[in-house]
């Protein structure tokens, strides 16, 4: 397995060296909006700990992360009126993985309004700002 | 929120009332093959505390069962020489959520093949009986 690359895309969005739609942040997590929405309010949870992915992170990690993903889950479902969530977390390539810093996706699902493919095409920044707002305000 | 129905269809198999290809159990999880699987390997992986989904779990819960999705991405990547692994989990219906006991979806990804969508179409039980064989004595 290939070595964690500190340079990656969310290692700098998590050194502050790139900007992002933050929806919350501690010693532990950043939690903020995917440029490429698959859903409204498509939102990522990154642990600070750095890991590729699932495969070659620590398990402790691991258990103090997911508790903020179900805390972002309810807020997002619940700040956006939405009728499910979807969690996704891709391991390598070849399962849609990107960037090789570990995070769970967290998409609100709408009835009757199907999640759009990955198509690199980037939201509105106005909308996404909203969008962390509410989320955000949910959260507290 | 509805109230979690013991009667729900994964609480039988985790009380061995209706069998299942079993890969690993111990006090916390159960880890089987999905009868529906959307690619080779493709399995669940189940905390034994009842909850409806990842909205509604205990949060201890949920940092108990983490490591074990994790080993169980590990194993069956390396006992079925996958090129990554899709971690899917699903909440309410509109999500795709079909059974209402938390579950974590593992599913093996091999370049070139796609995932096959969520059809109804049950496996072969002796291909799974084999697969949740290799998929147990990689976890081991």
């Amino acid at each position: 397995m290939s070595e964690y690359d500190p340079s990656n895309l969310f290692a700098k969005i998590l050194n502050d060296e790139i900007p992002c739609h933050k929806i919350f942040d501690d010693d532990n997590v950043l939690v903020f909006m995917d440029i490429m929405p698959q859903t409204r309010g498509h939102c990522l949870v990154l642990p600070r700990a750095p890991s590729r992915n699932l495969l070659d992170a620590d398990p402790a990690a691991l258990a103090t992360v997911i508790p903020y993903v179900q805390r972002v889950a309810v807020a997002a479902k619940k700040a956006l009126n939405a009728d499910g969530v979807r969690i996704m977390q891709f391991n390598e390539s070849a399962a849609g993985q990107t960037v090789f810093h570990l995070h769970f996706h967290v998409m609100p699902i709408f009835e009757g309004v199907p999640v759009k493919p990955h198509s690199g095409a980037q939201a509105d920044p106005a909308e996404l700002a909203v969008l962390a707002k509410m989320i955000a305000a949910a959260m507290h």
